[in-house]
Formats: C-alpha cells, sequence, structure tokens
C-alpha cells in the first residue's frame, strides 16, 4: 500500500503575518478531522503537523522568510477527490489571505512512495524523474548486478541494470550513435562489441552483413531477460549465441581482450556498449577510472589501424566525468584521436554523448 | 530561502515490529539534536516529528502494512553534508534492524521547493520532472498568458507558456515534424502559421524560398521575448515582422481566418502552432473542443485542395485526448483524411505526436 504525498508550495514577496494566516487554515484542516500539534520550532517559522482519519498525516509551514509549504500523506487507497477538495481548498484561502503578495503556487504531481512499481529514476546527472512505468516484466539478481525489465506506455520495455535506465525499445536512437550515427558501413567488417547483452547493436549490424561480429558479454541472465523481453530492439538475434555471421561470448571481456592483444588480432570495429561503471569477474585496478582505461587501452591495441572504435560516455550535464574520461584517451599507450556527438536518447531524459576513438 | 525535501523510503515483505525498530532510530535523531513527538495515529502505524537546529524537521512513520518513510526538511543553508550523514545513518541502521524483510530501498533527489528558480515542470501527461534550468532568462505576463524563457543547460532557452514547455532551442525535432517531417518542399509555395512566434518555423519554411509565408500570432510579448532570448531557434527572423518571402500579423488568427474564408484565399501549407489550449480574443465557443474545431474548419476552407495542414497533438499517452482530437477531424464542414507520427522532442521528457491533415 503506497503512500501519496501532495505538496502546495507558496512563494511570497514578503514575511507571512502568521497572526492574521494560520486561523483561517487550521479551520480547513479541522472541517477534515484533522487535529493539529504545533511546533516549537525556536524562531524559525510557524510548523503545525495535523493527524486525521485512515492515517492522513499533514504539515503547515509559514516560514519566516516569505514560503508556505504545505505537505500531505495520505494511503493510495484513501480518497483522493477529498484530499485533492483539501488542498484546493487551502489554495483558496492561501490566495485570499496572501493576496497581492503571492509570487508563485507550485503543486507538484503527487510523490507515490513504497509502490509496488517504482517509477523514479533519476538521471545521471541527478535530477528527479518519474517515468510512465506501470509493471516490472522481468527482475533477477545475477551474480553480477540487479536486472530490471519495466513496461513504460510511451517508449515500451526498459532494460535497467543497477538502478540506471540501459536501454529502451524506443531507442533505436541509442543503438544507430553507438555503431557511428549511420555514416558507417559495416559490410565485410570484423566487429567486436564489448557488453551489449540487449542485443539492439548486435541485431542492427548483422543487417549490413559484416565478415564476423564477435560480441563479450558477461551476463547471461541479461541476454536471456532481454530476449525475452527486449525483442523490438534485439529481434530474433539472441534467440541462438551463434549466427551466420556473429557468435556471443558469454564472458567478462577484460581476459579475452588481453588474449586477443596476445595474439595480434584485430578488428576494424570495436563498440564498447558496457555499462557506465564496467562489471568485471577481474577489477585489478583500483579506481573505476583506472579500470576504464584499462579496458580503453585493450580496445585500442585490438583496432586496426584503420579502425573505429565506438563508446556511450555520460549525460552532457556531467562536464566533469567528460573532461575525465577525454583525459584517459591523452594517457593510452597507443596515441588516439577522438570525436563526440550529443545524441537525444528517448527515455534517457537527458541529452548523451558519445565518443568516436581513432588510432593516430 | 528554499527548503530541501529528502526522503528515505523502504519497502518491506511483512509488517514492521516497531517496539525493536524504533529506539534504535530515535536515538541517531537525538545525535543530531533532534526532540520528537510521538502522534496518536488511530491505529494507523507509527508516527514521529521531530524539531532540530536552524529549522530542520522530519518525519518517521513506521506503517503496519511494511513501509517504512522518513522524511527531511531543512532549509538550503544548512549544512547539507550534516542531512546526508544523518539520513545514512538511518538507512544503515534500517538495514540492521529490518535485515532480511527489506524489498526495497528508495532515496529520492531532494525536492528544493519554494527556490528562486523553479525545475519542476511536468509533462502533459502529470508526470514529475526536474530539469535542469538554472536561471530565468526572461519573465512578462502579457494580456493573454504568462510568458518565461529559462535556461536548461543541456537544452539551451526554453519558451515555457502558462507553465506548459513551448519549445526549447534544442528542440529542431519539433520544428521538422511540424513542417512535415522532411519531406515537404515549401519552394514557392504560399504558406500559413498560426501563432510560431518563437519563430522556430518561420526561420526554417524562409530557408526554402517559399513564395509567401504569412504568420498571424497574437503576442507580440512572445515574439520579443524570442528574437532577444532564442536566437538558436529563430535566428534573425523576427528581428523585422516583414522579410522578403514572409510577413508576421501580430494578431488574433481567428477574425483573419474567416476574412481569408471569405475573400476565398487558400495556401498550400497550414501549420498550426498554437498552443494545445488556443488563445483568442474572441473565444466564442463554449468549450475547449468546439474552439479546436472552429480553428480546424477555418484553417482546412483556407487550405488548397493538395494543400497540407500540419499541427502539434499532444503527448502520446493522453490517448483519450488524442482520440477526442480525432473525432473533431471526423466533424469538419469538408471531410478530411489524417496521417499521425511519434516524434521526441528533447526537452518534453515525453514523446509527442503529431498530426498531417489534408482535404479528401
Amino acid at each position: 500500500m503506497a503512500l501519496r504525498h501532495y505538496t502546495l508550495d507558496i512563494s511570497l514577496s514578503t514575511a507571512v503575518d502568521t497572526a492574521s494566516t494560520v486561523p483561517g487554515l487550521l479551520a480547513i484542516f479541522h472541517e477534515q478531522e484533522m487535529t493539529e500539534t504545533v511546533h516549537d520550532t525556536d524562531g524559525h517559522g510557524y510548523l503545525a503537523t495535523f493527524v486525521g482519519k485512515n492515517g492522513r498525516f499533514a504539515i503547515l509551514r509559514l516560514h519566516s522568510h516569505g514560503l508556505v509549504t504545505v505537505d500531505l500523506q495520505c494511503f493510495e487507497e484513501d480518497n483522493i477527490a477529498q484530499l485533492d477538495n483539501l488542498l484546493n481548498a487551502l489554495e483558496k484561502k492561501l490566495k485570499i489571505l496572501l493576496k497581492g503578495n503571492i509570487t508563485r503556487i507550485k503543486r507538484l504531481p503527487a510523490l507515490v512512495r513504497g509502490a509496488k512499481v517504482d517509477r523514479y529514476w533519476p538521471t545521471a546527472d541527478g535530477r528527479l524523474m518519474e517515468y510512465d512505468i506501470d509493471r516490472v516484466v522481468y527482475e533477477e539478481d545475477s551474480a553480477y548486478q540487479n536486472i530490471k525489465i519495466l513496461h513504460s506506455k510511451q517508449f515500451g520495455n526498459i532494460l535497467v541494470l543497477n538502478g540506471d535506465v540501459n536501454l529502451a525499445e524506443s531507442d533505436s536512437a541509442y543503438t544507430q550513435a553507438i555503431m557511428g550515427g549511420g555514416k558507417e558501413n559495416y559490410a565485410g567488417k570484423e566487429v567486436l562489441i564489448l557488453g551489449g547483452g540487449d542485443g539492439g547493436i548486435l541485431a542492427e549490424v548483422v543487417k549490413q552483413k559484416p565478415k564476423m561480429i564477435t560480441m563479450l558479454e558477461i551476463s547471461l541472465t541479461v541476454i536471456d531477460g532481454c530476449k525475452a523481453h527486449m525483442r523490438v530492439t534485439c529481434g530474433s538475434v539472441l534467440d541462438s549465441l551463434e549466427g551466420d555471421c556473429y557468435q556471443i561470448l558469454v564472458e567478462d571481456c577484460v581476459p579475452v581482450l588481453k588474449k586477443y592483444v596476445q595474439e595480434g588480432r584485430t578488428f576494424d570495429y570495436v563498440i564498447n556498449d558496457l555499462t557506465a561503471v564496467p562489471i568485471s569477474t577481474e577489477p585489478e585496478e583500483d579506481s573505476t577510472w583506472e579500470f576504464l582505461r584499462l579496458i580503453l587501452d585493450l580496445s585500442i591495441k585490438v583496432l586496426h589501424p584503420d579502425g573505429k572504435y565506438f563508446t556511450q560516455g555520460n549525460s552532457v550535464n556531467l562536464t566533469e566525468a567528460l573532461s575525465l574520461y577525454e583525459e584517459q584517451l591523452e594517457k593510452l599507450s597507443c596515441p588516439v584521436g577522438f570525436s563526440k556527438e550529443v545524441v537525444c536518447v528517448p527515455s534517457y531524459l537527458e541529452l548523451w554523448v558519445f565518443y568516436t576513438v581513432w588510432k593516430k
């Protein structure tokens, strides 16, 4: 049983006069059979809490610097219309009482807390986002990570790894961007995909008749979940771990990359689709950045001199993380050049940076 | 001075045992010099509120059905690290006390309430979205509406009309969609734009050398704001109300459309870029839908038999509103056909439907 949490905030151009404002508001709470406790705030404005029937609970704060905040919590099964009416009555009364001094009235969509299906998945840059998720399609804990596939009305199924929105069925823009923005020709090429367990990149590259695609995905659980529930993204390409021109190795990419380096094997394209903080069975490096650099270094080593390395970067707003990533590119054992592109991936709800890296 | 509001919600597989859980939590609040009031909830679980220094206020609820919710409010200037530590300590303690029964721990990004710059602009389908807005660039109340231009780090400047996100400088996808998705050739054509005060459509159509564009925008305030602050969108096209192949009439479109109908004037393209609930000086129809249909009917009347009418629809999730719109299309005085497309407009944070309408 989830808790609905309503807020009503009124910003004012002047301080609030408690004596002339509070009685009219109390009357409204009393009408709804809510009983107040007035708290001593030690000079930080007026603060009353109200307990009502059905577990209803409210807070009224008149902050001394010109802000009134109202909180109202009720259970999801409560009479929502009644609570809407209470908030409407409070808003109406406050408009009358504070007339002329109001600079903003803000009522946010209710927060739904502790719901069976969690709809709040913040952006990479830490902002609150409510998705239109109506059901959990798949959930497994593998040895490496928590894997969820959630259904969004508009985006289709969304793969969420360790709480990060990874890819939705609506996100062909992601796949296109990490394949070079539609400017590459994969026909007859040797392609290496790191990660990519949702099958999106594999399904698209296969269409272009490459010579061979090798995909190194650590988690069979991700593959199994996506094979069943992300078919708009992967089509039938995950139904078998081998096809005419591809093989999926369910392995940690680090030791395999090391083996390829030793063997002197090269690829025309390396597409790094690992999660932002890569998962490995051998995290031999202490810091995430060192580990990221290890993978980058190995990837560039197996890149054909004329080849291209594609990867997702980060939220365009995380400028510091992007700079740090670009610093890693300066520290590789082989000098590289790079370019970047900002892309709108529908389900991310924030713009995302993609990189192209090549050997100098 | 804004209020920061933190939440910590722990979902459980069983009911919470208050007696074994509460004392350990109280100790943490006491360490932070917060004093509790325990409220009588009439059988709806444990509820305590805490008042601390600097106007800090907290709520601890142990709901009887297996949910623990914590709220923590403080002022923006408070010692945020200290409050993070309090929440960390509560989370850590709850993890120990409720070990084995926890199904989800959720801490949302703090709500910032009553801030100078408001970052919360819900989607058309009513979901909570926090934008990366860092300043108000422009704000005016015209006779028709409240006009804001807000700066987003990732989207550039965003035009917000009466609280609705209208268009951002990042949103060339909107302009492209409402011009027919790049499949039309405007060269030598007669074009009518309804609304469009941000200048985005005008700037793009002008590039294609049409015969003449007539734009009917009711608000000079919108034009002036966008001319100054949305230049990525409008370029220099709003610097003058007339150009080589365009004229902007600062007028209510309804009487002008009626005049065009009387004169028998037709256009190859009519692009309706009015706000979702159109603004008019003559709202002669009672319901929004009737008013929308009036504008649609007049627009189709001035459409050349081979012409096309483009318009934005609504959020793809508002299926009922979309159906109602499509019903209006059945009721026009001239029979029409239509098609629709779902487009990702970056700053909308939800997928959007665009319509193409033509005379049968």
